[in-house]
Parts: C-alpha cells; sequence; structure tokens
C-alpha cells in the first residue's frame, strides 16, 4: 500500500509554469511557514526567516535578482528562506519556550548554549554550512507540505544573493538560501525527472 | 481538515532513544533512499550519496566519529548523507535518463552541463554549498519518509566529518553532510520541542 506521504513525496515535480493572478490566502501561507518550521536545526536553533514576496512591485525585485525567471513573478507566492548565520546568539531566546513547556530544565539550556557557542564562534564556514542546513530542511518540509495542498512548487538557487540582501534588507546574520516558488501548475510543464538507479548511490556497510 | 502529510509534517519529533536490535528490511531501506532521491536538486544533479550503516561493526566505527552518542548503535540504521563537490563533473550522466526519456533535447543537457561547469569550476565554496543544501533537502524528505511509515528519526551534524570520510572511504569530492538515524522510538523521547511564534521567522512583502 503507498501511503498518502510516499505519493506526494514520489508524485512532487518542480513546476516552472504557474497560473498567473492566483493568490493564496494568508492562512494557507501561515501553515506554509509553520509546517516549515516544524523540521528540525541543530539544538533547536531554528536558524531560519521566511520572508513571503507577494506584492508586485516585491515580486519584480526578487524576479529581477533572480535573473528575470518568470516563475517569481506567476507562482502565487515566493518564499525567500534565509538561514541564520551566528545562530548560537539567539540559541537562549530560541530555547526559551522549551524551559516554560517544562521539556529542558535551564540548567541544560544553558549547557547547550556554552557547546553551540564554543563551536560556533569564530567559525563562519560552520555557521554558513549550519545556515544553508537548516533552511534547506525547512524549504523541503515547506514544498511538501505545498504539495499535500495540491499546490506546485519549485526550488531556486539560481539567484543574485547579494542584490537579494539588498533589495529585502536582510541583515549581516542572514543568508538568502533558497527561493521556493508556490502556486497552481499550469499547462506545459515538465514530468519528473528520472533519477539515477538506487545502485549508483546507496552503499550498506 | 488536517491531510496525512501535514499531520506528518506536525507530528514529527526528534528521536533520541530507539528500540535496540530491531533491523528493517531491505525493501523498506530502499524505499526511504528512494524516496529521498525523489527531492530536486539544481540542474537535478542528484549530487547526493547515502552509506546505510547497519552492522554492527560499522555503527561502532560511526558511533566513535559521532561523539559515542548511543542513538548510533540502537537506531535500526543510520543513513550518512553525502553530498557530491565537483557535480557539474557528473551532470551530463546524471540528466542522461532525461534524453533517453524524451524529457530533455540533449542540447539543452549540453547547455545545462556548460552553464553549471562555468559557475561551479573553481568555486569551491559554490560546490559547498550546493551539496550541503542538495543533501539535505534529501534527509529532510528521507526523514518523513520514515515517519510516514511509522519510524522515528533524528538528524545529527554532531560528529567529526574527517573521521567520516576516513572511517567510510568518501572520496575527495563527497562532504558527509548529515547523518540520519533511523529506526523504533523506545520509551523516554522528548515530547516536539516548541518553535518561535510565527511573528518572529515571517516578514510579508
Amino acid at each position: 500500500m503507498i501511503s498518502t506521504i510516499q505519493h506526494i513525496i514520489e508524485s512532487r515535480t518542480s513546476v516552472n509554469h504557474f497560473q498567473p493572478n492566483r493568490r493564496l490566502g494568508d492562512e494557507v501561507i501561515e501553515s506554509l511557514v509553520s509546517q516549515a518550521t516544524k523540521s528540525p536545526s541543530a539544538y533547536n536553533m531554528q536558524n531560519w526567516r521566511f520572508i513571503v514576496v507577494q506584492s508586485d512591485s516585491a515580486k519584480g525585485r526578487l524576479k529581477s535578482a533572480a535573473y528575470e525567471q518568470q516563475k517569481i513573478v506567476d507562482a502565487s507566492v515566493a518564499f525567500i528562506v534565509c538561514g541564520t548565520l551566528a545562530a548560537h546568539v539567539q540559541l537562549a531566546a530560541a530555547l526559551q519556550p522549551c524551559v516554560e513547556a517544562n521539556i529542558m530544565e535551564q540548567q541544560m539550556v544553558d549547557g547547550w548554549v556554552a557547546l553551540a557557542s564554543s563551536s560556533h564562534v569564530g567559525d563562519p564556514a560552520l555557521q554558513r554550512d549550519e545556515a544553508i542546513r537548516s533552511a534547506s530542511l525547512a524549504a523541503m518540509t515547506l514544498m511538501l507540505a505545498a504539495q499535500g495542498m495540491g499546490l506546485g512548487s519549485c526550488a531556486m538557487s539560481g539567484f543574485d544573493a547579494m542584490q537579494v540582501v539588498r533589495e529585502f534588507g536582510l541583515s549581516a546574520t542572514e543568508l538568502p538560501v533558497m527561493i521556493i516558488v508556490v502556486g497552481y501548475p499550469a499547462a506545459g510543464n515538465w514530468p519528473q525527472k528520472p533519477r539515477k538507479a538506487l545502485s549508483e548511490v546507496i552503499s550498506v556497510v
């Protein structure tokens, strides 16, 4: 028996052509982001932020930063999924709700913050890796959540990151990791592209 | 109505305690990896590889590289999700099935390979970003696929990458991005850790 989630995972495709002028309700957008934030992150850092690009003017600016790709404009919404650098700085605040919910003791939170700080401080490469890792996990969840709602999506890494930073006012500790466009697929999209044979990508030890 | 996928996304937790000595069938492991490979990657590069760590001896070596975390041993299986550097080198081969399936013309594949090569050659930072991005997308899909099968999982980024490279014979163009342990949850696991308020992570423009 193929479960719903397996079907959703296996039937997802990257949508390049969307039906223009179809907005999504605020509750749909919030549900997509809320589901994305249920992804795991190291120490539960939640080192991510989601910029919902929805207005015509904002879409125009993002399209310009993404080498004029039309799907930015035609999709209902484009999410700029940002990863946070120096995530250890905000870890204590991120874990405070765990203390309040009696899931973690303050002493354990302090220990995690000390541990994360000792590895992240002065290691910009690790900070960058961690930002990309967390944002990508969240981006995948967002795409599958969209698919589960009958929407199409496409992950885009082809954009001018510095232009996105400037145009959308990202802080010095935010990295735009991926753009995810979401909307209603139009005609003319590709079928799912074949994948390598499993034997090429799997080793058992 | 909450759909199955939304429920799976929202109920997933990071499992730290697994029931030991519970193997997964080969068909389950292959289905998990197969689903993970349905994730998107830039140019459909599929710049990932999955090392299935299942034997007692291999688990012991991975546990040692992961600061002796017991869940590596207790989980049914640990996947080392690797991202591929210099992914442009294997892109033509990765897209060949698209040509054979008449989804892409050879000329388009050649164009993509030229484009990917022009950006990736001589840019190790981009290669690393792309490897982490693709492997993380695949890792998230694998975790949700496991959840959909009634299994628990945990994403681990706390390990000695160089030791993993040495112990498991990764090539010079492979980066261990994440370890995903999968198995049957035991008693004593944490509930889902609370997330930041949506208003802290979302901006609409």
